[in-house]
């Protein structure tokens, strides 16, 4: 299908700023194709492109003081998102690779660690593979409950476990820190959806089965028509949309996703 | 049936100290009475009596440095414990009694609070009274772990509901928690418990339920024989057994509880 | 001085519930006399008093579905607040009355077992009694930033001694855990206060020096003109001033507090 | 100098297990260079090397039910530790390399994010640079008690800034997480050091400064003789000696650094 994406934002910058942007997906990824983007910024122009760890793209530049504000557009062809196969199987340590490997570690929103008795207990029964990560899922997603304003950037998996409360972001954290309880690699994924309501940024989870990495929503019963993913990361500190050097205030900000006719 | 308590402690105090004593059960309770007791401390023979809030005894004294040491001993009286009645009904909080309402509050070890939703998602299509309390207790003693020198003295419920591993105080702490999410009042009380093993000092529950306190113990499949109540408090930390202003070290403690022929 | 007081509130109720109110402070205390006082529901008339363990009177009362609202207004003769005397002394353990003893243990906000290296290492140093309790008051005043909606009713001392921001219920909290971890009693109090900007009921402590209670509040530099009592507990989860059974959803809120003429 | 390694752990394993070790240092780092060394592994003698995000050589192997055993000897050519110099600048976040940016984030143990303003508090107002950098190394030096048994591996940065007590571990997680939180990329070293005491695996803390990592031991007051760094992360989660897949047992480890005649 084809995906029109718009994402902007702008913010009154008190001295000038270092700004960091995570708001362009790849170009190709493994089931979308960028056929154009453009990404501007006000009033600096220029801006200089670097791949972190996880080999994100993220766009490096330099905000006068005053106002700034970028604005992401782009038309993306992406296949319908699929859900998992059901006969994905896990992996033996030994066959996980090295890159993934970092996805099974403990990290700031997901203490694995914490939660390794009690993703035992709820989870060690289930069928390995596909089957446990999706009950994994449905577990999050009935018993948690979605409301905005509830959590903040400092709540973790830890904390959902049992206040029971969040948005995406809170979701995806908490999956993952049980998919690595219990040796499955997970990792956080940044990225547009369509249908989201109201429309933001949405989070997801990608775990890796059967040697691919494989969508996991939490938030959605069934399977959400379209992700595409922008960064993925450890968890969500890896892949803030934007990420500014001092004290900026936020102005207004409005993320678009629609499919359009091709 | 009979009961033949002793509990002894030594202590190497650096300096004179402040000793609270909270070791010796009310004479008369609501399922004992105590036959004989005797309290001696050394080197230290003079203490003084005094109730808390909530009505418990604690013996105060002043240690000089050096060793300390207290004995209890005492024969019980004591009904057999019983199980919580199947039909007493969960008060609405009209009825709940001023001096019982403090009981629904969170405290330092139980946030109830912050499990709000999870006791709502777990126990809150359970029959109100003693059936959804009973059902809680086997929660606990189902998913939670029993083993000694997994927690500390900083353990409180929050952790416990997650970390799903501990020892009698924090199979309390967490039943106590889950019960005042629900508004049911609950208690936290230190006891002398027959049959403990290893033996020690008991913690439990008691939850207000048809009009009565009634006793509830996480850590045990059906009814423990005997338990003789020693204070009660929100949570743990209002009935520590023993408190040492300053810094002393403990140099052994025991606990025996026997059941003897009248 | 003489004070108007005025707050009143009003809720939508999706069903009949009960309603504890802790609005009123006591007729008479350690430094003001209520003249004259108010308090009306609508629509509900009829309530009862009662008092807590910590001495305070409880408003209860049955609202039934729709909108609830309580007004209290009075005008209060009260002592201008006054500074701790800087010669009241520090109490010996075997000097503290027990039902003052109860301030002193750890508490749901104000966690004084975690926090007692960190008030030896800050504090340890300062004179004992009125100047270190002061000091404590200047520390947290100074290193904690003043802001509205940083914090929520999960916020607790052991979050704000790292987080370092907060309101007044923040900075008691603190300062309480701070005092009791060096062994002074302190308490909560839930209070109405002159000069509050904006408007709103008031939080602050108590410490036990000298043979009384004392104010210390530690968001204002100086002395508070007049701080009125509500009530009194460990931390704010004893003296809220209203509770709802139930999901009552506020609507309105205003509080205050005015001098006026003799 | 020359220095004589040797570390040394056996394990019960209840079941085939995978192992990751990670106790060789690299053959040549910024200051050592391994003159010879040797891994051997009982009973296993396959294993493999691959290399994780952060450049670390990880030995991966397959290990039997029964007794497994590591011995890593080496002799090692180590330049002395040598202290910050003075004048080494902090960069400006423009000039971060974006393999080093990762080092600003939160991680699992060093929640930087909840410490901004407590490190803005305590530190904002030295000099930017090696003076701020040393500033928070002596602070937590000076504030955190050094105490074997005290803390786990569920000990945070977020927990030593208030708890403050701790051994190697915490002190470089609190001190990476105040880096952080002032925007100077800080990451944990898993190392071998000379003179320990009691000997054992060492964690200490490097900063990016004047374009290199320069290392910091908050541990030490003054330069620790001899660093060799094994492997380096976001925090201890990154860098575990050993990872066993698996519920294995310990059975005896021992770490041993001396320094030899060249």
């Amino acid at each position: 299908m084809l995906l029109s994406v718009r994402a902007a934002a702008s913010y009154h910058l008190p001295a000038e700023s270092f700004v960091l942007l995570m708001v362009e997906p790849p170009l190709q990824g493994a089931g979308h194709r960028l056929l154009e983007e453009r990404l501007t910024t006000t009033p600096t122009t220029f801006s200089e492109l670097r791949a972190d760890f996880h080999g994100n793209v993220q766009r490096r530049l330099m905000a006068p003081a005053g106002t700034f504000a970028f604005e992401f557009t782009a038309t993306i062809e992406s296949e319908p998102n699929s859900s998992v196969p059901l006969d994905a199987p896990e992996h033996p340590p030994q066959q996980i690779p090295a890159e993934v490997m970092s996805y099974t570690l403990p990290s700031r929103y997901c203490q694995s660690d914490l939660l390794a008795r009690m993703a035992q207990g709820e989870f060690g029964r289930l069928k390995p593979g596909a089957e446990r990560v999706l009950g994994i899922a449905d577990w999050v997603r009935s018993r948690v409950e979605y409301r905005y304003g509830t959590t903040d950037s400092l709540t973790s998996a830890f904390d959902t476990a049992t206040e029971r409360v969040g948005v995406c972001r809170d979701f995806a954290h908490l999956t993952i820190a049980f998919c690595r309880a219990l040796g499955v690699p997970a990792r956080y994924v940044s990225a547009y959806a369509l249908g989201l309501e109201p429309p933001d940024f949405h989070g997801y989870v990608q775990v890796y089965l059967g040697g691919a990495w494989r969508n996991i929503d939490a938030t959605y019963e069934g399977v959400r028509p379209a992700l595409v993913p922008i960064a993925v990361g450890r968890d969500a500190a890896d892949v803030p949309m934007t990420t500014l050097w001092g004290s900026g205030e936020l102005l207004h900000q409005v993320v678009e996703v629609r499919e359009v006719e091709g």
